[in-house]
């Protein structure tokens, strides 16, 4: 399988300069680390960090800048940070107001950041943080205990970071992450698989004429596999489990994402996307804003996920501020 | 091959729906027709016009918004639209200053917009037209006279976009237009070919340890066909290529976009834009501003495209103006 990299060793080291080559103006690099932190980072907020492992870009520098998050450590490719570059990146991002922490449901993630909490606290640092498990896919999976934080995770980075920039302090921050979370669900499907730069081939086997309903972003493995459906087929099997688990109501305000997962071209995503808000009209559900495009990738594998997060007043006005990163922009 | 569609015949149709499902306050669709324009067109301005085969999004209708487009014509996927279809884009977008009808250089859409050209001047409407050509790989091509418009007909969209809502005259947004395709090139490659829905197949093949350099954005084949190369090596003969062709001299300043096809993960772009923004380094030209992402992509096709633009401090500001489409934000 043919990728536009040099060695495999150094593709996320040369991602992060090509990043920073990019939008030198937005992003800086703590030395001798794969931290990004914004040049700007106002000292006078809540700061919103997070990280996790590469191959799911924009995730997740892409989302630095106002009304988003302050910084993000990269670890290898669908490898977790260490507690080491975690403790760097909230040391970073420390101003006079704390630092939320947005962590991601997978093992390593949790376990490194929270060796890296505790180093930051100890050092006089007032961290708090949020675990997002917006996957209603599986319960436990290969890199969980308990659900997997996938697409969703944008939205609490969006609605905690509009929060953070309004002034409110880090226990209001760390509230509305969490309304997030409890109000956000997403399930994912593969037309092929991933493959890594390491390994040079599919992390597994997907036949000509199958499908994998509820993947990760890992190549994990899914719940169901069955032959290939009508778009329309495989948004209905998405959209009705997210709903399901969320047990969203009539007359309910949704925001929506249609995720690409880093293969799949932009006009498949339009064609779920029609289906998703035809479906949520029969269902009486209002979209109040619907997003498409690529937000939380796994490398180069052709699918899809659908996030749905059911609002209030508060989650429409945060969702609704302004925004400016290179992943997402709200005017 | 899978595609997330339904049937192939309604991809376009279903596609529109959703890009308009998607942003409802944006943009709107003219009756019986393929064509989306601004929900909000002002009519005292020069309204900026495109159009041409679908497979290319967020090209054309994803740059429909302030400061670009105010209006798209969508044909099938890889084929153009119909001279009636470009007539009623004309004249949904004729305001009190005119329309500039922006063409990239393939034959079924030069011809088609220029019967509606003339068609919409009998009928009153003043419209003058660019046709892009910055495809620097071929001379001539499958579907051209003449070389071929690709990802540098969204820097016309945004500068003529920029010129004309600061009110600026018909002539005057025409010459910006020129003054863009005069100064830009771009050159892309292919690691894999594009899948069209209604084929269902690869358009031409490409061994495993193959890439194809100078291809087009429909599958058509390039200049040279090589054994696969590492990133920077592929992104110094694409480079170098364009800046030959431009005759870019040192102390130049330029806008860069490394252009997803499609297919391709970020990771690997941000990878092509560190060697790219190194080389042009190396060459003493220097960045003004460097975009990185999926521009002008080629439905699935895995590969990239490398467009340098020169730089006066005309084309600077109107670069740097505001700009709010799904497709790029400038603020």
């Amino acid at each position: 399988m043919k990728k536009l990299i040099n060695d495999p060793d150094d593709v996320v080291d040369e991602m992060l300069d090509g990043m920073l080559a990019a939008y030198p103006d937005r992003l800086r690099r703590l030395p001798d680390t794969q931290v990004l932190v914004r040049e700007d980072a106002p000292l006078d907020k809540v700061n919103l960090v997070t990280g996790g492992g590469s191959g799911h870009e924009p995730t997740h520098a892409g989302y630095i800048g106002d009304g988003m998050l302050d910084g993000a450590a990269a670890g290898g490719v669908f490898s977790s940070p260490t507690a080491d570059e975690f403790e760097a990146l909230i040391g970073a991002c420390a101003g006079d107001e704390g630092v939320l922490a947005i962590i991601k449901n997978y093992e390593g993630d949790v376990m490194n950041f929270e060796t890296a909490i505790e180093l930051a606290e100890m050092e006089g640092i007032e961290v708090e943080s949020v675990v997002v498990d917006d996957d209603v896919a599986v319960e436990d999976s290969l890199y969980t205990s308990g659900r997997r934080g996938v697409c969703g995770t944008i939205l609490v980075h969006k609605a905690a970071g509009a929060k953070a920039a309004e002034g409110a302090e880090l226990a209001e921050v760390k509230r509305v992450a969490e309304k997030v979370i409890d109000n956000v669900g997403t399930m994912g499907m593969a037309l092929t698989s991933c493959v890594t730069p390491e390994k040079g081939e599919p992390t597994f086997d997907l036949g000509d004429d199958e499908i994998e309903l509820g993947i990760g972003i890992h190549g994990e493995p899914g719940t169901e596999r069955t032959d290939t459906m009508p778009a329309d087929e495989v948004t209905d099997e998405l959209t009705e489990a997210v709903l399901e688990d969320l047990d969203v109501e009539e007359g309910a305000e949704v925001l929506t994402i249609v995720n690409g997962m880093g293969g799949t071209p932009e006009m498949e995503l339009f064609v779920v996307n029609r289906r998703l808000q035809e479906l949520l009209g029969e269902r009486g559900i209002e979209t109040h804003d619907a997003w498409v495009g690529d937000y939380m990738t796994s490398l180069d594998m052709a699918g899809v996920s659908v996030t749905v997060c059911v609002l209030d007043d508060e989650l429409k006005t945060l969702f609704d501020a302004p925004a400016d990163t290179p992943g997402l922009s709200v005017r």
